[in-house]
């Protein structure tokens, strides 16, 4: 195991864990929410200000920072802890997910996958040894295989096929990887069949990774589906491992899969909404651009703790927002990283005082919602 | 003279004067140099982070602020330091300098001046009573009297009959401003004519305002008639009030009107330049964009004590600034106002230790410039 280590401190009687993980950066509380910082930046942010609300570890995308600047770059800049002077914990992708989301000619092959840069054109192939590779040089404390993430929808025989594969690149991405203190997970797929799922799991586990992914979900089905699918999967994860389900998700996504035994999550959503003037508070989403916010003197959110609720008022953001101002992205984003770092401590509080179910009952009493959705 | 005071500590021998200046809120040291925040925000700042490096005093535009959000919800909203959660000084021009050069259809009468808003084209007029009545509602501590910002080149009956037109335009706001602690310049005008400039200044004075600026200069001339007219606009201005060069100009720029007698001076080169990725530096600029710069492990520049300096490399700005982050726009601001900031305060040191010939000869030395450019 190296320098990396996951202690459980607790399950509660719903499923939920208490834990922490330890890296070649320091250590984490689970269950975590990551920021995503695509190019080596999350956007609008520095390190200090991340550090300063609580944030211990953030992602990296692999196939960004592949194409710009290079990972050799990077290495030479002391990697991404160095080039982006981030002190903790970092977490890269495989890149897998972002040559199938955002490349237009791709080839999958048992070597590997072949692309256009989205960029220049440029062609690559990106192989399991490959994205290794990269993330060994761009030095981050937890890496990821490369994985096929199985379109929605896919039928049984794709799938099938997919997943082996999958399972065939875990396979050459262990063999591959330095004994370096890196902590590589596996990638669970199978597509929206609850068997396949089980066979993935199974099958990653007995290769005994430092940790396991649950991928394939949050690609455009159904809310309930994607529950299912983690439910399901989750059963078949060793309890001394971290879980971590890729690319997941709202508010209510997090709740319900921490009840259900993930520990660790990252979505674009808190920083890309931001951008756009999307808010998350404890009542719901505010659209800051909204006629009804331009003279009005209330914070975002006056029960938050954020500088922005603590200094600003909605008919000022709304300016900054109106005008395009980079202070409009920037009070934004940390608004709603505060709001997802929160919401992840106060997890933590409940599974540890062993009151998650009344957390959860005020979650969706402060929504307005009686009833949990489905 | 209210809440408004200035206080003479020092004149050297070059001419150059250390001051203090007094408001409504809180004080400065002169010679300053304010960051423009046009749209109530310094673009990418925090109030926080220009108190941090030492800025007292900041610029907002009354042109813009009148537009949007109007300056009726800027008021509602506690005025500029409560809408900006800028606590120190703030200082507003009079709007009629964007009036002059951001919009198309406009009309300059006795009355007035009548304008098409640049944003949807409504028509306003702005008259010498609106642009205090906004200001006043703005709430900055020193405003501007409405003036005619000659342009360049004018010939010489234009420019008496625009600057006789900016001194009964400044009687007017000065007639109709209320005694309610916010101080009133008077803004020189006059053209490239030494005896108009001459004029000007003695008619302001004539009327006694908390201090003086010299307008209708950067507006395109050279460089040594910008200089003349300073040099010779000065020597009219009493020493008990400050003297304010608007909208220049270059780091040279302020060296040189420092040891004219200047106090205060504003710009958007430092802040809009970061946005384009020109860094100032002892040496002279520096374009991040630059291939050379790739590579590059060292900060900016190595004798900076600025955040971005102290903690980033010119690999990683680079980086940033090609790819369009918004940390770049951030960090290169911060070097750029800190250097700007640092650079009155070298020369405040400087008038104090009675130096300022020295610093003048390391100012250009560093730059590698042996004689003082005419």
């Amino acid at each position: 195991m190296g320098n990396f280590g996951y202690e459980l401190l607790k399950q509660d009687r719903t499923g939920a864990r208490l834990g922490r993980v330890t890296t070649l950066h320091g250590s984490f509380s689970t269950p975590v929410f990551m920021p995503v910082g695509t190019k080596g930046s999350v956007k609008g942010m520095t390190p200090e200000e991340m550090t300063d609300m609580g944030i211990e570890i953030i992602l990296a995308n692999t196939y960004h920072l592949f194409l710009r600047p290079g990972h050799q770059l990077v290495k030479e800049l002391g990697g991404l802890h160095g080039f982006m002077n981030w002190k903790r914990t970092v977490l890269t992708d495989s890149g897998g997910f972002q040559v199938f989301s955002l490349c237009k000619l791709r080839k999958i092959e048992e070597e590997g996958v072949k692309f256009s840069s989205h960029l220049d054109g440029t062609k690559y192939m990106l192989t399991p040894e490959l994205a290794i590779e990269i993330q060994e040089a761009l030095g981050a404390d937890i890496i990821m295989p490369l994985d096929e993430c199985t379109p929605y929808p896919a039928d049984r025989d794709y799938t099938i096929r997919s997943m082996q594969l999958t399972h065939r690149w875990a396979k050459r991405c262990k063999d591959i990887k330095k004994d370096n203190g890196q902590a590589l997970f596996g990638i669970v797929q199978g597509g929206m069949y609850k068997d396949l799922r089980k066979e993935s799991a199974e099958a990653l586990v007995g290769m005994d990774f430092h940790g396991y992914s649950i991928g394939g979900l949050s690609v455009g089905e159904e809310k309930h589906l994607m529950q299912e699918m983690v439910a399901e999967t989750v059963q078949y994860l060793p309890s001394n491992k971290p879980r971590y389900l890729m690319g997941v998700g709202t508010p209510e996504d997090l709740v319900f899969a921490v009840e259900m035994g993930i520990d660790m999550f990252d979505c674009v959503m808190p920083t890309r909404n931001a951008r756009n003037g999307t808010l998350f508070t404890r009542k719901g989403k505010l659209v800051i651009k909204n006629a009804q916010y331009e003279r009005d003197h209330s914070p975002v959110d006056e029960t938050c703790g954020c500088y922005t609720c603590r200094n600003y008022t909605r008919a000022y953001l709304r300016h900054l927002f109106m005008m395009g101002e980079i202070l409009a992205s920037r009070l934004n984003t940390i608004h709603n990283l505060y709001y997802y770092t929160n919401l992840m401590q106060q997890m933590r509080e409940a599974i540890k005082e062993d009151c998650f179910e009344d957390f959860k009952k005020k979650f969706y009493s402060d929504r307005g919602v009686a009833i949990l959705p489905g």
